[in-house]
Protein backbone atom coordinates (compact mmCIF):
# COMPACT_ATOMS: atom_id res chain seq x y z
CA UNK A 1 0.00 0.00 0.00
CA UNK A 2 1.47 3.57 -0.55
CA UNK A 3 1.23 6.19 1.76
CA UNK A 4 -1.52 7.67 0.24
CA UNK A 5 -3.90 4.64 0.14
CA UNK A 6 -3.02 4.17 3.79
CA UNK A 7 -3.87 7.60 5.02
CA UNK A 8 -7.29 6.98 2.79
CA UNK A 9 -7.80 3.87 4.46
CA UNK A 10 -7.11 5.61 8.29
CA UNK A 11 -9.60 8.09 6.93
CA UNK A 12 -12.35 6.38 6.16
CA UNK A 13 -11.66 3.72 9.23
CA UNK A 14 -11.37 6.80 11.55
CA UNK A 15 -15.13 8.25 10.02
CA UNK A 16 -16.82 5.21 10.68
CA UNK A 17 -15.23 5.05 13.87
CA UNK A 18 -16.75 8.70 14.69
CA UNK A 19 -20.22 8.11 13.24
CA UNK A 20 -20.21 5.16 15.83
CA UNK A 21 -19.26 7.04 18.44
CA UNK A 22 -21.39 10.10 17.95
CA UNK A 23 -24.89 8.23 17.56
CA UNK A 24 -23.46 6.47 21.14
CA UNK A 25 -23.38 9.48 22.96
CA UNK A 26 -26.45 10.97 21.46
CA UNK A 27 -28.21 8.45 23.60
CA UNK A 28 -26.94 9.35 26.95
CA UNK A 29 -28.71 12.56 28.23
CA UNK A 30 -28.89 11.78 31.68
CA UNK A 31 -27.62 13.95 34.37
CA UNK A 32 -26.89 12.77 37.76
CA UNK A 33 -25.18 12.77 40.74
CA UNK A 34 -22.95 9.02 40.92
CA UNK A 35 -22.16 6.55 43.46
CA UNK A 36 -18.87 5.81 42.39
CA UNK A 37 -16.60 3.32 43.28
CA UNK A 38 -12.25 2.37 43.25
CA UNK A 39 -11.07 -1.18 44.88
CA UNK A 40 -8.59 -3.51 43.60
CA UNK A 41 -5.14 -4.11 44.89
CA UNK A 42 -3.92 -1.80 42.86
CA UNK A 43 -2.37 2.11 43.28
CA UNK A 44 -4.35 5.03 42.39
CA UNK A 45 -8.05 4.45 43.83
CA UNK A 46 -7.44 7.33 46.36
CA UNK A 47 -5.28 9.35 43.78
CA UNK A 48 -7.78 9.44 41.38
CA UNK A 49 -10.15 9.86 43.72
CA UNK A 50 -7.67 13.23 44.58
CA UNK A 51 -8.42 13.90 40.44
CA UNK A 52 -12.20 13.83 41.06
CA UNK A 53 -11.98 16.24 43.98
CA UNK A 54 -9.53 18.77 41.87
CA UNK A 55 -11.69 18.48 38.80
CA UNK A 56 -14.67 18.89 41.31
CA UNK A 57 -13.09 21.94 42.45
CA UNK A 58 -12.11 23.42 39.39
CA UNK A 59 -16.02 23.84 38.48
CA UNK A 60 -16.83 25.64 41.42
CA UNK A 61 -18.47 22.52 43.15
CA UNK A 62 -18.45 21.99 47.44
CA UNK A 63 -16.31 19.06 48.09
CA UNK A 64 -16.20 17.12 51.49
CA UNK A 65 -13.76 14.72 52.15
CA UNK A 66 -13.90 12.30 55.13
CA UNK A 67 -10.78 9.96 55.44
CA UNK A 68 -11.54 6.84 57.38
CA UNK A 69 -7.27 5.87 57.61
CA UNK A 70 -4.87 8.17 59.22
CA UNK A 71 -1.72 8.63 57.30
CA UNK A 72 -2.11 9.87 54.11
CA UNK A 73 -3.61 13.17 52.56
CA UNK A 74 -1.31 14.51 55.22
CA UNK A 75 0.98 15.75 52.80
CA UNK A 76 1.32 16.80 49.43
CA UNK A 77 -2.62 16.40 48.91
CA UNK A 78 -2.98 18.47 51.67
CA UNK A 79 -0.82 21.95 50.84
CA UNK A 80 -2.82 21.80 47.45
CA UNK A 81 -6.43 21.58 49.13
CA UNK A 82 -5.77 24.12 51.52
CA UNK A 83 -5.08 26.32 48.74
CA UNK A 84 -9.13 25.87 48.19
CA UNK A 85 -10.33 25.79 51.16
CA UNK A 86 -13.22 28.22 50.84
CA UNK A 87 -14.71 24.88 48.76
CA UNK A 88 -13.12 22.03 50.45
CA UNK A 89 -13.94 20.44 54.05
CA UNK A 90 -11.38 18.04 55.43
CA UNK A 91 -12.61 15.53 57.91
CA UNK A 92 -9.52 13.39 59.82
CA UNK A 93 -11.05 11.56 61.99
CA UNK A 94 -9.30 8.02 61.18
CA UNK A 95 -7.18 7.01 64.20
CA UNK A 96 -4.70 4.82 61.84
CA UNK A 97 -4.28 2.24 59.40
CA UNK A 98 -6.37 -0.74 61.52
CA UNK A 99 -2.53 -2.95 61.53
CA UNK A 100 -0.97 0.34 63.28
CA UNK A 101 -3.68 0.29 66.49
CA UNK A 102 -4.42 -2.93 67.34
CA UNK A 103 -7.69 -1.67 69.19
CA UNK A 104 -10.66 -3.27 68.07
CA UNK A 105 -12.89 -0.74 70.29
CA UNK A 106 -11.31 2.52 69.67
CA UNK A 107 -11.02 2.14 65.53
CA UNK A 108 -14.92 1.18 65.99
CA UNK A 109 -15.19 4.40 67.96
CA UNK A 110 -13.24 6.32 65.36
CA UNK A 111 -15.21 4.83 62.33
CA UNK A 112 -18.58 5.85 64.21
CA UNK A 113 -17.41 9.32 64.40
CA UNK A 114 -16.39 9.47 60.84
CA UNK A 115 -19.19 7.96 59.73
CA UNK A 116 -21.40 10.69 61.27
CA UNK A 117 -19.22 13.26 59.39
CA UNK A 118 -19.89 11.59 56.25
CA UNK A 119 -23.31 11.34 56.30
CA UNK A 120 -23.92 14.69 57.88
CA UNK A 121 -21.40 16.01 54.31
CA UNK A 122 -23.55 13.40 51.89
CA UNK A 123 -27.20 14.98 53.74
CA UNK A 124 -26.15 18.73 53.12
CA UNK A 125 -27.29 20.17 49.56
CA UNK A 126 -24.20 22.74 49.38
CA UNK A 127 -21.87 19.80 48.55
CA UNK A 128 -22.07 18.33 45.34
CA UNK A 129 -19.39 15.78 45.58
CA UNK A 130 -18.03 13.58 48.78
CA UNK A 131 -15.13 11.52 49.44
CA UNK A 132 -15.15 8.66 51.65
CA UNK A 133 -11.87 7.50 51.10
CA UNK A 134 -11.13 4.02 52.81
CA UNK A 135 -14.49 3.56 53.82
CA UNK A 136 -14.37 -0.35 52.27
CA UNK A 137 -11.35 -1.21 54.72
CA UNK A 138 -13.64 -0.08 57.52
CA UNK A 139 -17.02 -2.00 55.95
CA UNK A 140 -14.49 -5.06 55.91
CA UNK A 141 -13.44 -5.66 59.02
CA UNK A 142 -17.51 -4.82 60.04
CA UNK A 143 -16.73 -1.80 61.99
CA UNK A 144 -19.54 -0.25 60.73
CA UNK A 145 -23.26 -2.12 59.91
CA UNK A 146 -23.25 -2.47 56.16
CA UNK A 147 -26.47 -1.84 56.07
CA UNK A 148 -26.70 1.37 57.66
CA UNK A 149 -24.30 3.00 54.96
CA UNK A 150 -25.63 1.07 52.39
CA UNK A 151 -29.26 3.06 53.17
CA UNK A 152 -27.46 6.33 53.48
CA UNK A 153 -26.15 6.14 50.70
CA UNK A 154 -29.05 4.43 48.67
CA UNK A 155 -30.65 8.14 49.54
CA UNK A 156 -28.75 10.57 48.72
CA UNK A 157 -29.53 13.48 47.08
CA UNK A 158 -30.01 13.29 43.60
CA UNK A 159 -27.29 15.10 42.04
CA UNK A 160 -24.11 14.78 44.66
CA UNK A 161 -21.65 12.58 43.54
CA UNK A 162 -19.96 10.19 45.95
CA UNK A 163 -16.63 8.17 45.66
CA UNK A 164 -15.81 5.07 47.84
CA UNK A 165 -12.45 4.43 47.70
CA UNK A 166 -10.73 1.28 49.31
CA UNK A 167 -10.03 -2.77 48.68
CA UNK A 168 -12.17 -5.21 48.71
CA UNK A 169 -15.20 -3.17 48.66
CA UNK A 170 -18.24 -5.76 49.59
CA UNK A 171 -20.48 -6.98 46.72
CA UNK A 172 -23.86 -5.30 48.30
CA UNK A 173 -22.11 -1.38 47.93
CA UNK A 174 -21.12 -2.91 44.02
CA UNK A 175 -24.28 -3.67 43.26
CA UNK A 176 -25.95 0.15 44.13
CA UNK A 177 -22.65 1.74 42.81
CA UNK A 178 -23.01 3.39 39.16
CA UNK A 179 -19.57 3.86 38.74
CA UNK A 180 -16.86 1.01 39.51
CA UNK A 181 -13.43 0.88 38.66
CA UNK A 182 -11.02 -2.03 39.89
CA UNK A 183 -7.10 -0.63 39.82
CA UNK A 184 -4.66 -3.85 39.21
CA UNK A 185 -1.80 -3.86 40.32
CA UNK A 186 0.62 -5.18 37.33
CA UNK A 187 3.68 -4.73 38.39
CA UNK A 188 5.31 -2.60 41.50
CA UNK A 189 8.51 -0.57 42.38
CA UNK A 190 8.26 -2.22 46.38
CA UNK A 191 9.24 -5.63 44.87
CA UNK A 192 12.72 -3.67 43.93
CA UNK A 193 13.61 -2.37 47.14
CA UNK A 194 11.80 1.30 46.24
CA UNK A 195 10.71 2.81 48.89
CA UNK A 196 6.90 4.98 49.36
CA UNK A 197 8.22 8.89 47.74
CA UNK A 198 7.22 12.14 48.07
CA UNK A 199 4.47 12.98 45.09
CA UNK A 200 3.90 9.10 44.07
CA UNK A 201 2.04 7.71 47.47
CA UNK A 202 2.09 10.87 49.94
CA UNK B 1 -17.09 -15.35 72.02
CA UNK B 2 -17.12 -12.74 74.13
CA UNK B 3 -16.50 -9.43 72.82
CA UNK B 4 -13.29 -9.02 74.96
CA UNK B 5 -12.11 -12.56 73.07
CA UNK B 6 -13.09 -11.06 69.89
CA UNK B 7 -10.87 -7.64 70.66
CA UNK B 8 -7.80 -9.45 72.14
CA UNK B 9 -7.91 -11.67 69.58
CA UNK B 10 -8.01 -9.06 66.96
CA UNK B 11 -5.14 -6.88 68.93
CA UNK B 12 -3.14 -10.01 68.12
CA UNK B 13 -3.99 -10.60 65.00
CA UNK B 14 -3.38 -6.91 64.09
CA UNK B 15 0.45 -6.88 65.67
CA UNK B 16 1.76 -9.96 63.60
CA UNK B 17 0.44 -7.72 60.47
CA UNK B 18 2.20 -4.57 61.72
CA UNK B 19 5.16 -6.49 62.67
CA UNK B 20 5.18 -8.18 59.19
CA UNK B 21 4.52 -4.96 57.52
CA UNK B 22 7.32 -3.06 59.21
CA UNK B 23 9.78 -5.60 58.63
CA UNK B 24 8.72 -5.75 54.56
CA UNK B 25 8.94 -1.68 54.57
CA UNK B 26 12.18 -1.73 56.32
CA UNK B 27 13.93 -3.73 53.25
CA UNK B 28 12.81 -0.92 50.84
CA UNK B 29 15.29 2.03 51.05
CA UNK B 30 16.01 2.94 47.35
CA UNK B 31 14.33 6.45 46.08
CA UNK B 32 14.45 7.34 42.23
CA UNK B 33 12.28 9.02 39.54
CA UNK B 34 9.90 6.04 38.43
CA UNK B 35 8.29 5.22 35.28
CA UNK B 36 4.45 4.65 35.76
CA UNK B 37 1.86 3.89 33.23
CA UNK B 38 -1.78 3.79 34.23
CA UNK B 39 -3.41 1.45 31.85
CA UNK B 40 -6.24 -0.55 30.87
CA UNK B 41 -10.10 0.09 29.93
CA UNK B 42 -11.45 1.44 33.06
CA UNK B 43 -11.57 5.19 34.27
CA UNK B 44 -9.44 6.45 36.51
CA UNK B 45 -6.15 6.56 34.33
CA UNK B 46 -5.52 10.26 33.42
CA UNK B 47 -7.80 11.48 37.17
CA UNK B 48 -4.78 9.43 39.22
CA UNK B 49 -2.18 10.74 36.78
CA UNK B 50 -4.09 14.41 37.64
CA UNK B 51 -3.95 13.49 41.38
CA UNK B 52 -0.22 12.18 41.29
CA UNK B 53 0.45 15.95 39.92
CA UNK B 54 -1.00 17.75 42.70
CA UNK B 55 0.45 15.96 45.01
CA UNK B 56 3.88 16.55 43.13
CA UNK B 57 2.95 19.93 43.04
CA UNK B 58 2.02 20.02 46.70
CA UNK B 59 5.58 18.98 47.20
CA UNK B 60 6.87 21.74 45.63
CA UNK B 61 8.17 19.89 42.62
CA UNK B 62 8.33 21.73 39.08
CA UNK B 63 5.62 19.50 36.80
CA UNK B 64 5.67 19.42 33.09
CA UNK B 65 2.35 17.97 31.56
CA UNK B 66 2.09 17.04 27.46
CA UNK B 67 -1.55 16.28 26.40
CA UNK B 68 -1.64 13.66 23.01
CA UNK B 69 -5.15 14.57 22.63
CA UNK B 70 -7.50 17.32 22.34
CA UNK B 71 -10.52 17.65 24.47
CA UNK B 72 -9.44 16.76 28.04
CA UNK B 73 -7.84 19.17 30.68
CA UNK B 74 -9.98 21.86 29.46
CA UNK B 75 -12.04 22.45 32.22
CA UNK B 76 -12.16 21.50 35.87
CA UNK B 77 -8.82 20.81 35.91
CA UNK B 78 -7.17 23.58 34.31
CA UNK B 79 -8.76 26.14 36.28
CA UNK B 80 -7.22 24.12 38.91
CA UNK B 81 -3.45 23.95 37.32
CA UNK B 82 -3.59 27.70 36.72
CA UNK B 83 -3.74 28.43 40.54
CA UNK B 84 -0.05 27.04 40.42
CA UNK B 85 0.87 28.07 37.17
CA UNK B 86 4.26 28.91 38.52
CA UNK B 87 5.06 25.14 38.85
CA UNK B 88 2.88 23.71 36.03
CA UNK B 89 3.83 23.89 32.11
CA UNK B 90 1.05 22.65 29.92
CA UNK B 91 1.72 21.84 26.15
CA UNK B 92 -1.80 21.00 24.68
CA UNK B 93 -0.24 19.79 21.27
CA UNK B 94 -2.84 17.20 20.35
CA UNK B 95 -5.27 17.62 17.49
CA UNK B 96 -8.26 15.72 18.62
CA UNK B 97 -9.02 12.55 19.50
CA UNK B 98 -7.80 10.11 16.63
CA UNK B 99 -11.65 9.35 15.32
CA UNK B 100 -12.25 12.72 15.36
CA UNK B 101 -10.37 14.08 13.20
CA UNK B 102 -9.52 11.00 10.05
CA UNK B 103 -6.10 12.94 9.33
CA UNK B 104 -3.50 10.65 9.47
CA UNK B 105 -0.98 12.91 8.55
CA UNK B 106 -1.67 15.98 10.37
CA UNK B 107 -2.28 13.60 13.39
CA UNK B 108 1.60 12.19 13.20
CA UNK B 109 2.43 15.82 12.69
CA UNK B 110 0.90 16.33 15.83
CA UNK B 111 2.65 13.91 17.54
CA UNK B 112 5.94 14.46 16.78
CA UNK B 113 5.16 18.10 17.95
CA UNK B 114 3.83 16.60 21.47
CA UNK B 115 6.58 14.42 21.62
CA UNK B 116 9.15 17.37 21.10
CA UNK B 117 7.78 18.97 23.83
CA UNK B 118 8.01 15.86 25.87
CA UNK B 119 11.56 15.15 25.31
CA UNK B 120 12.64 18.85 26.20
CA UNK B 121 10.25 18.60 29.57
CA UNK B 122 11.71 14.99 30.38
CA UNK B 123 15.24 16.63 30.00
CA UNK B 124 14.48 19.29 31.69
CA UNK B 125 16.31 18.64 35.22
CA UNK B 126 14.21 21.50 36.74
CA UNK B 127 10.93 19.24 36.04
CA UNK B 128 10.38 16.47 39.13
CA UNK B 129 7.44 15.25 37.28
CA UNK B 130 6.61 14.99 33.44
CA UNK B 131 2.90 13.71 32.97
CA UNK B 132 2.86 12.59 29.18
CA UNK B 133 -0.96 12.47 28.82
CA UNK B 134 -2.77 9.62 26.41
CA UNK B 135 0.95 8.82 25.01
CA UNK B 136 0.09 5.50 24.96
CA UNK B 137 -3.19 5.87 22.15
CA UNK B 138 -0.31 7.79 19.78
CA UNK B 139 1.89 4.84 20.59
CA UNK B 140 -0.54 2.21 19.12
CA UNK B 141 -1.18 4.19 16.08
CA UNK B 142 2.51 4.20 15.57
CA UNK B 143 2.06 7.52 15.03
CA UNK B 144 6.07 7.81 16.41
CA UNK B 145 8.63 5.12 16.38
CA UNK B 146 8.22 3.10 19.25
CA UNK B 147 11.85 2.57 19.74
CA UNK B 148 12.61 6.04 19.71
CA UNK B 149 9.81 7.07 22.75
CA UNK B 150 11.56 4.20 24.58
CA UNK B 151 15.08 5.76 23.96
CA UNK B 152 13.79 8.95 25.88
CA UNK B 153 11.79 7.11 28.62
CA UNK B 154 15.12 4.44 29.77
CA UNK B 155 17.56 7.64 29.55
CA UNK B 156 15.64 9.85 31.59
CA UNK B 157 17.29 11.79 34.38
CA UNK B 158 17.48 9.34 37.76
CA UNK B 159 15.08 11.51 40.11
CA UNK B 160 12.14 12.24 37.55
CA UNK B 161 9.20 10.81 37.59
CA UNK B 162 7.43 10.00 34.15
CA UNK B 163 3.94 9.03 34.16
CA UNK B 164 2.12 7.86 30.79
CA UNK B 165 -1.46 7.28 30.71
CA UNK B 166 -3.79 5.65 27.95
CA UNK B 167 -4.88 2.14 26.87
CA UNK B 168 -3.51 -0.79 25.25
CA UNK B 169 0.05 0.04 26.83
CA UNK B 170 2.42 -1.68 24.54
CA UNK B 171 4.19 -4.32 25.96
CA UNK B 172 7.70 -3.08 25.06
CA UNK B 173 6.69 0.15 27.91
CA UNK B 174 5.30 -2.00 30.52
CA UNK B 175 8.49 -4.06 30.37
CA UNK B 176 10.24 -0.99 31.12
CA UNK B 177 8.12 0.56 33.44
CA UNK B 178 9.23 1.18 37.20
CA UNK B 179 4.93 0.82 38.56
CA UNK B 180 1.98 -0.40 36.07
CA UNK B 181 -1.33 0.08 36.90
CA UNK B 182 -4.17 -1.25 35.31
CA UNK B 183 -7.99 0.37 35.53
CA UNK B 184 -10.73 -2.09 34.92
CA UNK B 185 -14.27 -1.20 34.19
CA UNK B 186 -16.13 -3.36 36.59
CA UNK B 187 -19.75 -1.28 36.12
CA UNK B 188 -20.20 2.21 34.06
CA UNK B 189 -23.12 4.57 34.15
CA UNK B 190 -22.77 5.19 30.30
CA UNK B 191 -24.99 1.86 30.21
CA UNK B 192 -28.37 3.55 31.96
CA UNK B 193 -28.16 6.36 29.49
CA UNK B 194 -25.88 8.65 31.71
CA UNK B 195 -24.33 11.52 29.89
CA UNK B 196 -20.39 12.68 30.59
CA UNK B 197 -20.70 14.86 33.47
CA UNK B 198 -18.46 17.89 35.12
CA UNK B 199 -16.22 16.47 37.84
CA UNK B 200 -16.34 12.75 36.74
CA UNK B 201 -15.20 12.99 33.42
CA UNK B 202 -14.06 16.39 32.96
Amino acid sequence: MTEEEINARHAEKMAKKKAARDRMIATKTLEKGLLIVHTGKGKGKSTAALGMVMRGIGHGFKVGIVQFVKGKWETGERVVLERFSDQVTINTMGEGFTWETQDRQRDIAAARAAWDQAVSLIRNPDYKMVLLDELNIVLRYDYLPLEEVLEVLRSKPEDTHVIVTGRNAKDELLEIADLVTEMTMVKHPFRDGVKAQAGIEF
